[in-house]
């Protein structure tokens, strides 16, 4: 038996998200159909974090165990050949069996993008969030400040969050801009359900100067979801990168976009 | 009467090219029908250049007549409603009556792009061609300078090509590498029928060390296209910018991927 690690991109429009879905299409289940043919046998996969149905990653990392012997080219190859056009490998390696897609996972980082201008993108349609109004770049990574350290995030998860905790440690967060286009960037050793969409939703609030950059300190101290924020739209969202332990020698960042 | 230009980003998988073709899709067809919707008469475009199927355009530029009285900006959001996802204006200016999108244009650029890598990308599917063998940025550098100036191009242009000259002025040409990424950019003042893809096929080849640099002298020189040279995918062609005189006061460069 061997344990394997993919490093797998995807455009999440046409998904239910990574998870199966009851009569929906899911990343998890494409992928390990496609694996299962290169296998030749059932395979299963466990990933870093599991995205939303319509959200996109530079790089989700995920395992599997196998029996079959190939290559890590035969298998890049092959399942790249069986999966469809808006799902691919960018890497595969073979890892320890201790290696856990999910629980070796120091960091995770994902980017919110938006196109900050009236005209919409033709290329990037479905890829970011359009955001008529100027937005205040300093405002937001004023407010994003707030969320530094370790916190109880319990204002911004969803209603449907299962996690036991709401403790969360937010590593970095950065907003900038590259012209018409705005990032949002968030690491955290783990995040809650929806919280980098809340984050986002009430970022932009900012931006739009419709609340001041401090409402970020009083939202978290609430502890509960203010009546005003919003939850940014799924597309706009990128599970970015994944960080393990150097280790496990995973590619440090393979993905370009 | 009022002549109005505007900058169109369209992604070209989905279409027949710029122009109408029987029983097909084009690019112009889907925008005259949308500018037509909002300008309540039939509405005939002319534009910088005729992109064939498949090809993307980071910036085409075109221009039409109108007697409707309206805003750019009620222009260019009204526009984006009609059109599909995969096509948008990214900007709308009111130009003198002697404005032509063809034949005001100084030059016309290019880019041609490359995944040079083994993993094809799931956020680029039809939109860079892949190339597994690494590619020798320097010799491909190296043989295009070779097409810089004013020279006869017959070797670089289809058979289809229904230019009575085979003449034209390159005034510039770079290939760079970002990571995985490799990018031909070339502007000229016009181009034949597929000549960036013919350009592009010999450079690729030129990079797998398949050819000698010097190829590009030798099949200028020649004056035909040569057996062994071929024509790049269309999926991985950008028309990226249009330049005019100053005096029209076009957006310099609106569109950023």
């Amino acid at each position: 038996m061997t344990r394997i690690a993919v490093g797998i991109e995807y455009d999440g429009a046409a998904y239910s998200g990574w998870q199966q879905q009851a009569a929906a299409h899911s990343i998890q289940a494409a992928l390990e159909q496609a694996l299962s043919r290169i296998a030749d046998h059932k395979v299963e996969t466990i990933c870093a974090g599991r995205t939303d149905a319509g959200v996109h990653a530079r790089e989700q990392v995920a395992h599997f165990d196998t029996q079959a012997r190939r290559t890590s080219l035969a298998w890049l190859l092959g399942t790249n050949t069986e999966l469809p056009d808006d799902i691919s490998l960018s890497w595969v390696r073979t890892v320890p069996e201790h290696f856990h897609a999910r629980y070796s996972a120091l960091t995770r980082s994902y980017r919110y993008l938006i196109l900050n201008r009236a005209a919409r993108s033709a290329l990037q349609a479905r890829r970011a969030l359009l955001v008529h109004q100027p937005l205040d770049i300093e405002a937001m990574q004023a407010g994003a400040q707030w969320l530094l350290g370790e916190h109880d995030f319990s204002a911004f998860r969803s209603s449907e969050c299962q996690s036991h905790s709401p403790m969360r440690r937010l590593d970095s967060v950065r907003v900038s801009r590259n012209g018409a286009w705005v990032a949002i960037d968030v690491t955290a050793n783990s995040f809650l359900h929806h919280m980098v969409r809340i984050i986002a939703g009430l970022l932009i609030m900012i931006g739009q100067g419709r609340v001041p950059p401090e409402r970020v300190r009083d939202q978290l101290q609430l502890r509960q979801r203010g009546s005003s924020t919003a939850t940014a739209p799924a597309h706009g969202l990128y599970l970015w990168q994944v960080d393990y332990p150097p280790q496990f020698g995973l590619p440090m960042d393979s993905a370009i976009i």
